[in-house]
């Protein structure tokens, strides 16, 4: 019952997040083995009362080990996730570098666990993908979605944790009259926002969109499935939000919608309209659950085909580490 | 040429706009009166290298003066304008109060300045509107749009200056390890982001986006046209962003959308798609133009009539103090 669970780059925003979740959901784990980089080897964490040193990295760290969570960037994954497999372990990758392969699943466990069948290497989605389609999922699957517009407001913490020390010292310098002096970010981000900073493609969609439209194809397995997003960094520290924009094939209610995301797994309806409450970057984080809100028909859709929803989520719990874990938790042994 | 202004609600984020406007514009002005709640009067401003004291607001206000600008709110502008009106000035209101009312023209100069005629009051319209309109109206006279769905991310300004401040010294509580504790704002604002606070309608819309809806329609003389918006509040000093989403009747490209708004007045196109630089609201602050960028085709709507734009302008220049003095320029003598 209790698995060998190494987790790689232990001491990044969201291996700490790891590590977290692990304890907070008494997920059963024999040795808990920490490895990270080179500089940031020889950190001792604390699980479960005891310390643990960070391990470099290295051709024996997967020895022994059952499951590997891993979220050091895409380049860590496609150098250590063959290292890991060979030597027995499953790895979760929290990266992209393998989530749109042929024949690595694409896994968000409420909508898809079926996916991760006997697969060695199980790709994590992208943090904006998890969120949006915990609120997007459980309507698809009753009523077809035809098309989604989705706008983000991207917390801080997607970028690293460096990313979050930039966003605070930032502010802290701005509000002493200070210049912002950007590092991690390629812009100020005290007291502003920018669209986000991944490579554009030719036909004018940055990274995050993109993987937001393609990722979102493979788990629904939706080749077809229309998506426009529009990606956005603001000056939040750990929850992403999101404005959808839903078209569905047939009619739907606001009723209906709010009656199939009350009893949707891991997701929490939060839409009080006379106390103007409403999903919340600063409440959804810590919290496992996504927060929708906002729930009405699109009035700009007179045919009662669309539906506009306000989604918050926790970058790095549901958007990342918990969303791993709970992968973690559904494999077998190989 | 030169007339006679009154300005009233003179000590707000607005109203200090306008001084600062007419300064820089140049406008002709005779005499300025500046006019406030009596709780401000008193203050002295500066304006051209004199100070001028602010009185309070009474019955003999308007007399002698050519045009009036408001912006002290709603209940004010319902108890001034009808004052100001029988002295003989014309009222360019900023507030909400008469902007759906027959007779009253809702102007944006760059759009419909011929609606100005000789009415007596005339109405500036929402901060969010007017921005989101100045990128959509160049390109719906030419392509008529059908649809518009945006998502907005909306600065502290838009509430005041006492907004403004609360965003500011909030956020350094929030560093400091204090609780945020909201007065202006219904929620924190540090680091965090909320569904526009206005009074949320049966149809689940709040009153900023039935603004954006139904002020978009009478300023493009388009009872139909189909519009949805989500506001949001972000934790930015004073330009507002939108991510908006185009559905044209025709078909269109992305190529004639660029140029089209490359000549467009008031419009500043910044789309470097290589350099990852695109409209934000600190560069957007302080600045006439509204900022337009992250043009391209919607990939959602295969059909080639979508097309996506990322807009930012500032919330108290032309979303506000600037688009009323430039009404004021419009307008002759009763």
């Amino acid at each position: 019952m209790a698995r060998n669970i190494a987790i790689l780059g232990a001491t990044g925003a969201v291996g700490l997040e790891f590590i977290a979740v692990l304890e907070q959901r008494k997920t059963p784990v024999g040795e808990l083995r920490l490895l990270a980089s080179a500089r940031s080897a020889g950190t001792k964490l604390r699980f479960r009362g005891r310390e643990i040193r960070v391990d470099e990295v290295g051709s024996r760290s997967f020895d022994g080990i059952d499951v590997a969570l891993f979220s050091a960037g895409a380049a860590a994954s496609r150098t250590w996730a063959p290292v890991a497999v060979a030597a027995g372990a499953r790895v979760v990758d929290n990266s992209s570098a393998f989530r749109m392969d042929d024949g690595v699943p694409l896994v968000i466990p409420e909508i898809n666990p079926q996916a991760i069948g006997d697969a060695a290497i199980i790709a994590n989605p992208n943090c904006s993908t998890i969120i949006m389609n915990m609120a997007v999922w459980p309507l698809h699957r009753v009523h077809p979605v035809r098309r989604i517009i989705v706008s983000t407001y991207q917390a801080a913490s997607g970028a690293g944790r460096r990313a979050m020390l930039e966003l605070e010292n930032q502010t802290r310098d701005v509000l002493a009259g200070k210049p912002a002096a950007p590092k991690v970010f390629p812009h100020p981000v005290a007291f502003n926002l920018f669209s986000h900073n991944t490579p554009i493609g030719e036909d004018g969609y940055n990274v995050e969109e993109r993987k937001m439209v393609l990722e979102t194809r493979k788990i629904f397995d939706a080749p077809d499935l229309a998506i426009s997003a529009t990606c956005i960094r603001v000056p939040v520290l750990r929850a992403h939000s999101e404005a959808i924009n839903l078209t569905f094939e047939q009619q739907i209610t606001e009723d209906e919608v709010r009656a199939i995301l009350c009893r949707a797994p891991g997701v929490k309806v939060v839409d009080d309209r006379a106390g103007n409450r409403f999903p919340m970057p600063i409440d959804a984080s810590g919290k496992d659950e996504c927060y929708v809100g906002r729930i009405r028909r699109d009035i700009g859709q007179p045919d009662g085909r669309g539906i506009e929803l306000f989604v918050c989520g926790d970058q790095l719990r549901k958007g990342a580490a918990l969303n791993a874990v709970q992968i973690a938790e559904c494999v077998g042994p190989r």
